[in-house]
């Protein structure tokens, strides 16, 4: 069984790629060590920095995720500093500064970082089109599930089951593409 | 004279310490080259990850200052990232989050790192506590300029001279602290 390092805080990732291996020949274990997260304007830049800090710690193969929800009404806001704005002005923030505005289309990103010691990062983008709530709507998943329908569906991410958001999520399609790699590799 | 580079792409920055200088025998020198900046909770941390990443590249004492803006109501929020919000949601962004918000306070802080070759960085922090106006006023400055209004005034930083705002702003504290500094060393 293939042993994966997956560097985060955040339970609820894990607890998304838990459920998304149980059937694949792969572990993951997770680490709570911090990294520099940059300020940029690409999830890509801060992955990519965060994954060159990371290996100079682990001699191990090891992943690294950061996401984000880019709103267009918004210029993107908040994108790369969605955590700090979800801990800050909140969901309750953003329905505030959305109110009355009648373009809601958004996307969600994830960019997964695979690094195998002495090898350069291989990134893995996921996107997630869909659209703004006009209030909270769910309360499964965390961070900004509870506002967000995926194009072509009727609920939130916060109103369905982890499989299903597994599916059709950004988080869930870069991971497609990073275990599509990890078998050919 | 002496000369000291600060590392900005910020003319409005620029302008407001060649005015504090013009009386000093130094020179300020503006470098328009980028460094990291972390996402952190506090301005030191992001100062000094700069000032780190510079020292490696320039062999001469330079200047760098991180600044934001903390709105007590909303956590601190922009804080770090005032200026990814401000070119995002902008002023009419944090106008709406803050309407009908009867806790208005905020403090507007400034962190400069001063850095010799193979020394480390010495920070000045700079603090000028204030309210959030109901709307813009003013047209000088720059930022969330129109949006203060310093405790114990009347009118924004974005509707006072340069001179006015450097004697009482969080970056004219923080120069004057650290101008105090150099003089003695």
């Amino acid at each position: 069984m293939k042993e994966l390092y997956f560097i985060t805080g955040n339970k609820g990732k894990v607890a998304e790629i838990q459920q998304r291996v149980k059937d694949l020949d792969i572990k993951i274990i997770q680490k709570d060590i911090g990294y520099p997260e940059i300020q940029a304007e690409t999830l890509q830049e801060v992955a990519l920095f965060g994954a060159d800090h990371i290996q100079k710690k682990i001699n191990k193969p090891f992943i690294l995720e950061d996401a984000g929800i880019f709103i267009d009404e918004l210029g993107g806001f908040p994108g790369v500093y969605s955590k700090f704005v979800f801990y800050t002005i909140g969901l309750s923030g953003i329905l505030k500064i959305m109110e009355n505005k009648t373009k809601r289309s958004a996307v969600f990103r994830s960019v997964y970082a695979y690094t195998e010691p002495n090898k350069k990062p291989v990134l893995f983008i996921g996107e997630c089109f869909g659209t703004l709530t006009e209030k909270k709507k769910g309360s499964k998943g965390f961070g900004y599930d509870p506002l967000f329908i995926p194009n072509g569906e009727k609920k939130t991410f916060a109103e369905v089951d982890i499989d299903k958001k597994n599916k059709i999520s950004h988080r869930g399609k870069a991971l497609d593409k990073l275990f599509e790699f990890l078998e050919k590799s």
